[in-house]
């Protein structure tokens, strides 16, 4: 999974105006860089009229909108998903995601505060704050950047990205018998099923995962 | 992975309308549907100055907009997905998918057909083709429903839902030592290892599939 880190702030102080600046400057630096925005009311994301739009409110669940070059996808949830929830699914090919909102968490934070908006920055300031991107340079020894200092901002944060692990082993028997693998899939097995254990109790440091899986009886399919 | 019908016809036959009159009859017989509309040109699916925009157009390879009710994620892409890429991933948990477009595929195939628009049926039919739906009842055995027969349709369709497999199961060992799964977990490991392998070669009507990952040297992440 990616790092994440949340831009917070109050609202209109400029999270999304700095992103815009922040985005090119990473990108530069050869960082692929994901985004999620949270958002607590219900939302439209899709152009009224399109046909994704009308399949939509006709009662899909899920619509997907897919090009060689892009592809969209909208569906119903039925809870407001953590964001280590959204990272393996749709963030699993770039090397940062950054947040918008998502205060209430222990992810690490990056604070955006405009003196001529508000009146003084978020009060709940805790261990997880990174750095504070303002118009005024704060008390204290929390990094600080210039709401124009942007390519120091990008240095400070790929400063931060963790150097990429060695490729994880997977071998695969079935009925017994050793099936060969090429490195892409072998790396799809390997890191799907490192992932998806590594929250399980006693997992995260494992280094030896067997799973063994019987489908069931294909007579009845 | 739910089973996939193509919605196929030439443009402005009427497959956008023919799905938002079949979509509430499908959810009425309480069958979860998922749409897929295909495109071969760059698409735009956000709404222009909102957040997400933003950030796409900035930069982000990956933006996902998401709250309690709805997420939408639009992402950059490298080639033209296949289906099957797209159902793993985005379709886990509906019963059917409808798929717009996609003529030349091996997806078994609804043809859409409207006389006063066309002069003629899509003249490459084969053996994919499950039904025509048209203003005209046409010769051949083909079976048909007229542009309104929207219940005979989604009850036609129901009929060739497969039945639910019995659920597979999993288990896991870290570094020898069993680890308990609870239900949900199993079936997610399960389900995902059997669909990740089921396109290897040997791996389509595996009856036990053991896979051991060494997740390499922690010391280096």
């Amino acid at each position: 999974m990616p790092p994440v880190i949340a831009l917070v702030g109050r609202p209109d102080c400029g999270k999304t105006t700095l992103l815009e600046k922040l985005l090119p400057e990473l990108n530069r630096r050869g960082l692929k860089v994901g985004t999620i925005k949270h958002h607590v009311h219900a939302f439209e994301m899709d152009r009224e009229g399109k046909d994704t739009w009308r399949h939509k409110r006709a009662g899909a669940h899920v619509v997907a909108l897919s090009s060689p070059t892009g592809l969209g996808v909208i569906r119903d949830t039925d809870h407001d998903p953590a964001v280590p929830e959204l990272l393996d699914r749709y963030f699993y090919d770039v090397d940062l995601v950054l947040a918008e909102g998502y205060k209430h968490t222990d992810l690490p934070k990056i604070e955006v505060f405009r003196s001529s908006v508000h009146a003084a920055p978020l009060p709940d300031r805790d261990a997880t704050w990174l750095a504070l991107v303002s118009d005024l340079r704060p008390e204290g020894d929390l990094p600080w950047f210039g709401l124009e200092e942007i390519a120091a901002l990008a240095d400070f944060l790929m400063a931060r990205q963790p150097k990429p692990p060695p490729p994880p082993r997977a071998s695969l028997l079935v009925d017994g018998q050793s099936v060969a693998l090429n490195n892409f899939v072998e790396q799809i097995l390997a890191k799907t099923i490192t992932g998806m254990t590594s929250s399980l109790k006693g997992c995260a440091q494992a280094r030896e995962i067997t799973i063994t899986i019987r489908p069931g009886d294909h007579a009845d399919r």
